[in-house]
């Protein structure tokens, strides 16, 4: 190690304190620009307010918004040309207007530019209780909801964040959001709600962004006062259809419903001796008329005794193509639930004839809470360029799901947001850059990370067109931010483990955890399966065959341990400890040199990010540096928590020239509520 | 990082568990010999026996006890040859047997061998208090007193465990033990307590072991329902002689007084407008017919704006000359307090008429208690071979101690013990070696640390003349016990900074400490100063000229921020963080740079220890593993405590090239009692 010494003193560097609300929009100009619209509306006066609040082209040029029937612009695309922004929709002139502004902010030298979006529905899921809490939120309370909240009005106060929350979304393209807990509350649907719901929506329309409702399966008889949801009787049909009429009187762009159906304890069909297909149609048929759709949940698993990962794919192949036209079908990237890496969801590959819309974890609920600095981007385009082999080669996710195989009336992508009431919107600075990459893409699902890190960075951080801070600043977080997944996954659960989490709150190791008052399938062990021979989940078709709900060649390839990807092995192979793996080392080894890696990783990240100390402001410096201690701790907990734990049954030593565990395991054992991390 | 992996079977090799009760003492021997004594005593019955149970020479061999004249032997020294065991007294053929039976266990090929002890009086100090507690002590209770005591009977189980204990002292060369905590209770001096240490003497003196008493100064008032202490008071007088004479017509060969005397509380001569000589000579009167001896702790300082470390010397040598014979000024290493590093006391090499004798601290009460590694043999030495210059180069503490320098009736050294009611005695195994080494060390002044380290190690954890385990298990484990102190320093007080520790228990850090309650020679800001312009306590001749008691060249060396070592920097010098040491590196990063050392230098020692697994056995192992793990935390805390707080100063980074802290300051700050770091 060289002794190699930086010593950066702030003397020549001014910076304001800044308390993260502003996300990625730090830029006011002085600069003029005179715009030039052929119309007036209120998107496309948002859209003028942005190109004079921000504009750092030539001081005092003219910029024309240009409507024009151009194929090569779909639904809300545009074009940038010289000083026109070109688009068939005044969306498409606000989404055009962001893009301008960010070039011009980043620097870019080509203000010439066209993009259409990926996906025409793109929308955060929030998964915020009426009651004001927010499930696996880490950001504070709901933005939406209130305890006691007994006017269900909206304050001056309401009416500001929610502008700016809608700002934020359409200047990275999300145009759609569920403003309540997929574990819906029936209480949305009664009016008084509806009218709030109303609110808001008026407060988001002028950003283009939808609103659309998560409902409870048994509203109509907790609402409506029927004695059945049955979906085959009529009373219950013309509750549906009576409400949706309903909404629409009140919202008529309302975006539609999102229902989690007999999962996890939620009321569905089945309830009623019918099939996801009966429930999901009797709601389509309710929103038709009014052009709005269902986004039924594929995320349903049993208590039996099937290998839960191949449950949603057993039960929803079986009816594709029976949904009507306004169902899609939404599917976690994974097959079992936003683990830190799991291969993409076969079922992706399977429905045919449904529209299926993948749903990706904003929040960090199995990767460090708004603790943890773990830039999702990577692990989102790795399940969109994910191969699925439907159609043969280059049947990427992306591909089943953007129309590119099938063409749709519509397509759609959601998240889950990580959004609160914390004054900067997600707790850790650096979960912004989550929020801000499932915008940037799920509006054009081929953008690298890479390059949206470092669209993030430069206007999270940097002034406009900042060049000095290359080498200083953006290279060095963008290698952090790049590295940080691989990192999460080292040191959690690397080589293809999966869910050995603590009960409960998915925050801190419990590979330990084991009950059998409870369904297997929410254990540790259930996952990991280890024993004195190995460790792994055999899914290959000398297990659970899992594998089998693949295409060819994905299918053989996973199937054997030799061709299985080395970051799947543990996901697909019950392996032996000795197991030797490509670079020579055996299996238990490689366990220890990830997880400690994973640990040194956010050593330097550490480093890395101390480095930036007065190119920062003092006050998200301080937030972050304070953030990745927590990680650096924590990550030091799971690395002693799992290799203990395993060494339990490898009976192997961890290579001796690596750091030893700090901890003892009886003490880890001992960490089982969430507050024991803090 | 070379990937090199050493796995390590524990196949071939077949261990038993050991719970380290039997200490260094762990070889017995089927092999025969003969043992020819020309006389009998308890003394020699237990030489032989020992002889017998250990004897590793050649099988049914004779062995020969021979009294001689010889000048080159002194006091209870002895000659090794042949086959003889050549001594003046029986204690020198006893002290003979156990290193002729070392040496054996060692497979030293040279078996002649002579050695004479340094000292004549090679005592341990035991801080035990009546009730059973251990001032300092952290291997459980006292092995000697017990709470609710009523009988104060000894029983088999005491006798089995004074026998163990006093063999184990005998082994080593200790021949006295001072029964009861400095800071004394005046029961000791009741009848019922006298003849408990009666019972106590019986068992031990069979292994030279003689008793000595703390007492406590006003016992004429407390035990002899006197109106005073005054050491001039004729009855005061009367009362200690009647209660020496009480002691030896029950102890004969009892040892005499240690007396803690107006220091932090205790009552002394002062309190009576008197000296400490007239406190001193006073009971050296009373024990003087007997043949015992006056300990008398030089240890004092008062609540005055006079620093600290300079007090003793103030106080005491004023009265050089002025004490009885019998009287020996017993010394701390150090002018403050058994600090992780501290400059000799001064006082060694300034009273030239008065007999003056080191007092060392076995147990850890600043280095980590019985948690931390930290081998104290090199602090010991460190001390011992410092010179004093009193009479030119040379006059090291050793020599003006030993009686080189001065030729004395009698010579001594002292030992606070770090023995306990623990199954292994001193609560970390390696604690042990402490033990070991205060022993061998004050026998042989000359001894060499690492030389005291391999012979411990090789009867700690080898079998006898074992060596196949030389590169696997000794070297690395000598080499962690080497670096220990140091490691400790770097972790804790680097370059000259000390007692920055927590209040009371001084076991974690709190350079923040300061309380305007208290003396401020009680906080922690009182000793390291630290500002904006520097840290360091000045005791140069602009400061508190402490330099000043010592001799030249030490004074122009120490008092000259150019010539003072740099271990001694901060201890002298405040010194400005700007400041460049001789490697180029200013203050405060290499404060950086040591404290981080510190801590990677403990992770070394996990790897080390941890690939001697198989070696040694199982308990022992998995004791001194879980001791070390404490260690690396208790590191993590001491560096980001001690640079997150001493940067509020600096107003400087942490190289970017070094680990970053991982704690929050404000939460170590709340780390105030010592269970919070368990």
């Amino acid at each position: 190690m060289t002794l190699l010494l930086i010593i950066i003193t702030a003397t020549t560097h001014f910076l304001k304190a800044e308390d993260g609300h502003q996300l990625w929009l730090r830029n006011t100009s002085a600069k003029r620009v005179k715009v030039v619209s052929p119309r007036k509306s209120p998107v496309l006066t948002i859209a003028v307010q942005e190109i004079k609040n921000g504009w750092l082209g030539k001081d005092g040029a003219e910029l024309k918004f240009d409507f024009v029937k151009d194929g090569s612009i779909t639904n809300d695309g545009f074009r940038l040309e010289g000083n026109k922004i070109a688009a068939k929709t005044d969306l498409g002139i606000l989404y055009g207007s962001y893009e301008l502004l960010r070039r011009q902010y980043l620097g870019k030298s080509d203000q010439n530019y066209a993009s259409n979006p990926s996906y025409s529905r793109r929308i955060l899921n929030h998964w915020d209780n009426l009651d004001g809490s927010v499930e696996r939120g880490y950001a504070g309370g709901s933005i939406f909801w209130r305890q006691g909240d007994s006017s269900l009005q909206l304050s001056l106060a309401d009416i500001a964040l929610y502008k700016e929350y809608a700002r934020a979304n359409a200047s990275i393209g999300i145009n759609g959001t569920v403003l309540n807990n997929v574990n819906a509350s029936a209480k949305i649907l009664t009016t008084a709600y509806l009218q709030k719901v109303q609110s808001i929506a008026t407060v988001l329309r002028p950003y283009g962004l939808k609103v659309y409702l998560s409902v409870n399966f048994s509203s109509p008889v907790t609402v409506g006062k029927l004695k059945t949801a049955d979906p085959l009787v009529p009373a219950v049909r013309q509750w549906w259809a009576a409400k949706a009429k309903e909404i629409y009187s009140l919202i008529p762009d309302f975006g539609g419903f999102i229902v989690k159906a007999n999962s996890e304890g939620q009321p569905g069909p089945q309830n009623f001796g019918r099939t996801h297909v009966d429930g999901a149609n009797m709601m389509a048929d309710a929103l038709s008329p009014f052009g709005g759709i269902v986004m039924w949940r594929a995320f349903v698993y049993q208590p039996s005794n099937e290998d839960r990962t191949k449950q949603a794919y057993n039960e929803f192949l079986k009816f594709d193509g029976k949904f009507k036209k306004n169902v899609i079908i939404q599917i976690k990237n994974g097959p079992l639930d936003f683990q830190p890496r799991e291969p993409f969801s076969p079922l992706f590959g399977a429905m045919i004839k449904t529209p299926v819309m993948p749903e990706f974890q904003i929040t960090q609920e199995y990767l460090g809470w708004s603790n943890h600095l773990v830039f999702l981007s990577t692990l989102w385009e790795e399940c969109l360029q994910s191969d699925t082999y439907r159609n043969g080669k280059g049947s990427t996710v992306a591909a089943c799901t953007d129309g590119t195989l099938d063409k749709r009336t519509f397509s759609a992508i959601a998240g889950v947001s990580n959004i609160g009431s914390e004054r900067n919107w997600t707790g850790h600075i650096f979960a912004q850059a989550n929020w801000y990459a499932f915008g940037r893409l799920v509006w054009d699902n081929k953008l690298k990370s890479e390059d949206i890190a470092d669209e993030w960075i430069r206007q999270t951080f940097l002034s406009p067109t900042e060049k000095k801070m290359e080498r200083t600043l953006v290279k060095p977080i963008k290698e952090m931010m790049m590295q940080s997944r691989e990192a999460a996954v080292d040191y959690m659960m690397p080589l293809g483990l999966h869910h050995i989490f603590a009960e409960g709150h998915h925050y801190g190791p419990a590979p330990w955890f084991s009950n059998k008052a409870i369904r297997a399938d929410w254990t540790s062990v259930y996952y990991h399966n280890a024993d004195l021979l190995g460790v792994g989940f055999n899914r290959s078709s000398t297990g659970s065959n899992a594998v089998e709900q693949y295409h060819e060649p994905l299918r053989s390839t996973f199937n054997s341990l030799e061709s299985c990807p080395e970051e799947y092995l543990l996901w697909f192979h019950h392996v032996p400890w000795t197991y030797k793996l490509k670079n020579g080392n055996d299996l238990w080894t490689a366990l220890c040199y990830r997880y400690d890696s994973g640990l040194q990783r956010v050593r330097a990240f550490q480093r890395i990010w101390d480095s930036t100390k007065g190119l920062v402001d003092d006050e998200r410096f301080k937030s972050v540096q304070s953030k990745l201690k927590i990680q650096s701790r924590d990550a030091q907990v799971w690395k002693d928590a799992c290799l203990l734990y395993f060494q339990q049954f490898s009976k192997r030593e961890i290579p001796y020239n690596l750091e030893r565990p700090v901890y003892e395991l009886d003490t880890l054992k001992k960490l089982t509520k969430s507050k024991d991390y803090e």
